[in-house]
């Protein structure tokens, strides 16, 4: 079988480059023209790229050219499938034009997030929601379909399967990898060996996606805080159920989470794993599980008083973004890759 | 005039040289007698150390010697106020023996505090505490003040003045920095670039010893997790209150909190300050106010729905061990003194 | 094809882990008996270790049982071929018994470095000093070979292409990982933020090891310093030669070096990589090439009067550990492998 | 007396929050007129500063007002006496201006210290260099001092005492904190648990300012590395001397530097500590000793063959920037402060 022809936006950047790292391994999909800044076109990605994955860049797509964005130019190379890592203010601009001509975006970018056709999709959590691609005037016009902000992700896959027991409010901290603030970032000497207790924007997002994604009304609390570290969110929760649930019941949806298995080529076969030691998951964990990174980690389940409490981690870069994005784009091609 | 001997138990830890740091400039009490485990003994201060302050060792307190556990010695030596910075498991032993030979012991060991008559105290939150002594067996008896958890210390301080609010419930998440386990503690292959989930016995030392200090019975649901910080703990917490609050009230409940002002002279001219920054504050300011490491730094007070936020910053091995004990004997001396 | 088993000493230990992830996927060797602390026996590896590996343990040796040292169990398992990674006290006195008994040791420990006829051996520096296990004995007996020290791996592949010029003086100053120190290793006290200029004993290893494996007599001046990374080490090396040579020269040789190329399967298609970008290699780049860890990357090639500087780095847990031993294997099996 | 009334230009950034830091205490001179950029000017110095310093900000000087560049206004001000610790750029044109409106420039910027009549001074070392104003045309003219690089300053002091053996050769390999690239400086993501083999123009820096300070001209090979760490450079050192020389007599000789002792308030009473330790000196010494960060600590003296090896510790900020150039201002005064 062909590969399907992708273009990637913003691909010199780090979810650019995880982009590019998982689909140099993917089946279905190949990256054939890359968009980034204009002043990078015409030179090789391995030329201005600064490589910052754990693993080595893909030797096939180093040599690839750098483009300016040219909608002609994507058309051209046959390139329908867009995988967007814009930054949000470019992306609010782009996104929908190319939508208006024909492309199907499927974006890390927040920029389109809240509205209200565009869906915010995990596969195993709301697939259904692709059907909203029709309300955005698919197929006449192309589409969009953004993958949740990282701490999103990681939260709304851990609740997904417990939403049954009806969520009134939910309590979360976070502790954000670097990673998630893109290159260069953050300043070293902010937190070198320390933190910094405000993510702009972060606890908001946290709050409407949630609500979006899990088609809950539940009171969100969240705290977003940088740390030291360079991928994986860490997140420590609190639930107040509607129901009594004992530690348990949670644990035992996680491990009977199994919608949609192998739904998709990036999707693991466990999507949630529950570590049972007690000082798990961590950080460290980021790029385990099959694909590396795709697996969100819970742990420390417990009870007190009515509450729940748990801690969960995702991968920010690869779940929590480009992988998002990727899965996406393939659970379309399942559904509705006969209509490309 | 003469400052008064005090003997100083687990004097080559952490915590210990904290005592050592912070007493070299107390005009009240001076370290005269230490005590470190039997293998040092013999040995001068500076030689037995692995000195991890920020600061210089004091040069004046560098020469002491070490000195096993030896309560004539300490009688002798004329140190009837004791510093103890040792071991729960051996702390458990040696303070009960302590007070039963008359020493006064300040301890920032957990072992004690869940005895009914032993104070947790802070001197500007529970300063009538002290008067527990007495149910001790003081004067006939020593007695025994522990001073709070460190997290806890943060957490009291930071409520002291909201408990007028009526406090329902504390959802709490905690950034411990490495200081917090001791030396060598930590592993550096568990903590660098990552986090533990977990912290053995914390959760449940938030929960009782906050009620305890704040004689509150309201729900504390507590996740304390360690961060690659060195000094500083980070808490994160949200508050639902029995009266209506808005943010600017617990900003001014916090600027208005002079209870005590100037009562010893470890104590900040204000032990809680407020940070107006969105991104603070943070651990990079652990030693920042006068003395240093005594302050309590709050932050990013906000209100959603029902509940309150904030943020707080706290020195865990100075406000939260070693000045905390210091303050409780300067309490003690300024209140009962001329009973010694 | 069926594997040859093996069985691995210390196997629950950093260098251990990193063993049996290699291991996993290595296509000549399985994982059969594997050894570690009497404490630890009868349960499986996945309970007993602590995972320090930035990928998934592998599952199917997740479940092997740890064993206490036994030298009748080895045998009756099958298992002539062991990996160790033992530490020195320990495996002074059992690598040589298992010789005795017939065994073939393939050593990451530094206890038999120094004896005459056990090699120190990289593949493709000094494939000929395999032929020592004759001298020791072999097929009588068994054998010990031994892959180099971490740090000195490095420095001794980046040398080898250029002892043809005549090396004088090798200035080399190491930035060492922590994990260079096993588990628990470090505390995170004395390196968060920090370093430890002393590696107790590494910087006579350098010079020793460094002279056996390349047979030369320079002068050689180490220090061996610790730094806040987790894997891979980072060195710099002024040189003086005996000949003029350019930085071009040096760079050539590198890129030219393909001694033995594809000799065994662990070898990667380059065992040198000169990096071209005036800031590189640097150890994020550890797990980078293929097999992942077994490149060594060398960079900043410069002349100054008339000494060459260069850096370099090796993954001080793969090429310069585990994959170092497993390599030796490979190559004894390639060469002598009929004579199991 | 009245403190001497001085300007700080380039106030906000690193090396600026280090000389107001200082200067705070200082009993000779008072900042009165902070240039910072000008989109800065008209607010307060708190307001504008990202503080980096781990101590509180001074709270007498966080209010000054921060000022664009004016030389008339510096005038007006009475601030004859200009520390700088502007970008290289911008003090290639200004500190020139200021010398010609008769300004005395103590510079910490790296622009004119190639120019033969500014000299790099470090009092302890080459305080006859402080002559060469005259040569600038002062007092007709102000002059400009500058002091040197911050690893320089490290190296040149710990060689000062040494260079009566003869220096032939000197091999110099830094582990350089995060400070010294100032704020925003490097990126985390480049840096956290990472390291860089490569700061722009260090070394050529290190090699003409060593020669300079010493008046030698030893071959110097510098090799300036980036580590993860907040203060303090480290550095390894092994050098060749004309003579034979022991680590005693190396010890011996930094241990009976007391050139100029107490020649100004801000030099330390000794300012070249060995530390006996096998270990030491780390950087998280950096600001140990009195005044703190001004002393330069050695460590780990040995000999292999013909070549001496030591380690060395310099504060980058304190004693390698701002320290220094207060330093240099207290030996202006006090030789020559009754002309101004």
């Amino acid at each position: 079988m062909n590969k399907v022809k992708v273009g990637i936006l913003g691909a010199t950047g780090l979810v650019g480059q995880a982009f590019l790292w998982m689909l140099s391994k993917n089946k279905l999909f190949i990256p054939s023209f890359l968009v980034a800044s204009e002043k990078r076109a015409g030179r090789s990605f391995k030329e201005e790229v600064r490589w910052l994955m754990p693993y080595s860049m893909p030797s096939d797509l180093a040599e690839l050219e750098i483009n300016k964005m040219d909608f002609n130019a994507l058309e051209k190379e046959g390139c329908k499938i867009i995988f967007s890592a814009l930054p949000k203010n470019i992306a609010t601009e782009i996104e929908p034009e190319l939508r208006k001509r024909g492309f199907l975006v499927f974006s890390n970018a927040g920029a389109m997030r809240r509205e209200e056709n565009v869906p915010i999709l995990i596969p195993e959590v709301n697939p259904e929601a692709i059907e909203l691609i029709y309300k955005q005037g698919y197929p006449e016009n192309g589409f969009i379909i953004t993958n949740a902000n990282c701490s999103t992700t990681g939260l709304a896959l851990a609740l997904a399967p417990l939403v049954k027991y009806g969520i009134d409010e939910i309590y979360v901290t976070t502790y954000q990898s670097l990673s998630g603030a893109g290159y260069p970032g953050i300043s070293s000497m902010d937190i070198l060996g320390n933190l910094i207790p405000y993510i702009d924007g972060e606890e908001e997002k946290m709050i409407f996606e949630t609500r979006k994604i899990l088609k809950i009304s539940s009171s969100i609390f969240p705290t977003c805080i940088r740390v030291p570290v360079m991928f994986g969110h860490l997140e420590s929760v609190w639930i107040k159920f509607k129901e009594r649930v004992k530690p348990k019941d949670i644990i035992e949806a996680w491990t009977q989470f199994e919608v949609g298995k192998n739904q998709t080529e990036s999707q693991p076969s466990k999507s949630i794993v529950y570590c049972p030691e007690q000082d798990r998951p961590h950080p460290g964990m980021s790029f385990h599980g099959s694909p590396p990174g795709m697996t969100v980690y819970t742990g420390r389940a417990r009870k007190y008083e009515d509450k729940i409490g748990f801690v969960l981690l995702v991968n920010n870069i690869i779940r929590g973004a480009a992988g998002g994005s990727i899965q996406n784009a393939e659970l379309f091609y399942k559904k509705h890759g006969n209509q490309i």
